[in-house]
């Protein structure tokens, strides 16, 4: 199945790149690396998925959220294919910032919500490289943050 | 303008790159890739800007801390490129370190003065993608730290 | 003396990468640049080396788990390079998250344990730029996780 093919049976719409908030743009190309500015987990309506994993976020509810930022991701990584996700040739890296309080010690499994859905599109192109870690919080309150790093073709 | 006469306008002035607090160094490139460390934020004098934000610094202080490291940065930057900071080609990523309490949520607003910096001396080569988040607690204190990736032409 | 001489001398013992607790891999290639995944600190029997600076672990504690870090990270990338880390043209970065109080702020001489190193095994191919931080939590508890960029021949 091609890229699309998956997207299509996985269920998946994919959106334009939400505006920036603040100075600075959703992602740059420089040689064949595509640099994606962190992402943070909305619901499908834009507004953010809140909250703080070990307090008021479950870690399954924290997947559900790293794989709904996954699909913000593609939306914005799609536009800088020039439309075309079939240009990426590999899902290089993932940082993954998950809102955590200091007893909770599961933001790989939170963050295999992201890296799952990466596989499940990509196949073996999309095995990343990755680090997840606990934040103290991230902006407006989002329970994840990603930012992601591609080699297009 | 050019952006020496741009950063003349702003009236800031570059400076060496500070000895690294560590055994480390300040910026590798690799290829056209220049990877800048972590620069905490400092007071002209050299002394940190400590504090965290959320309790004894405001959004509008950590925005001036904020500017205040990417002139760090850019003196890096600068020796990066051999003096010339003409060869800049892009501004790429920056990851922003906002030594944050668990209820602040203006990472973004506080990193906005770091990006419009830039945006100011390199204009469309300053728009970068970026990451903003909150951390527990950064180096020496310092209420933030900010790295950095440029493409040299 | 060559990689391998001052690893011997070192008394270290270099070992094949630990399955990624997670939907990821180890590290990516792309181009000259491998990106490795964050590593958490373990001891040689592969369990977990938990804990937090400013509690329950000290510095110089954090220096020998920092230590431990690079040395899984250096069996990693010697996977990486087909087996033969002489390959290595530069470790280019690193990104240090050192599991921290809110009162601790030595993230920089805990990270010391793991650039000495390089510095030891790699000479000036060894000096890297880098990032520490105190965060929230690492995955598994780890009092330190750390990814590095390297750069291959």
């Amino acid at each position: 199945m091609s890229v699309y093919e998956k997207i299509k049976a996985l269920d998946i719409t994919l959106k334009a790149p939400a505006a920036p908030v603040g100075a600075y743009v959703m992602y740059v190309q420089s040689g064949n690396l595509v640099f994606l500015s962190g992402h943070i987990s909305k619901n499908a309506d834009g507004s953010v998925i809140a909250g703080k994993l070990g307090a008021n976020v479950t870690t399954e509810q924290g997947q559900q959220a790293a794989r709904a930022v996954v699909i913000d991701l593609l939306g914005t990584l799609q536009e800088a294919c020039g439309g075309d996700l079939a240009r990426v040739k590999r899902i290089v890296k993932l940082t993954s910032l998950v809102n955590s309080t200091p007893e909770f010690t599961e933001q790989h499994i939170v963050t295999n919500g992201a890296s799952s859905l990466l596989g499940e599109v990509f196949g073996d192109a999309g095995k990343h490289a990755r680090a997840a870690f606990g934040v103290m919080q991230n902006p407006l309150g989002a329970c994840i943050e990603i930012e992601m790093v591609a080699e297009l073709a």
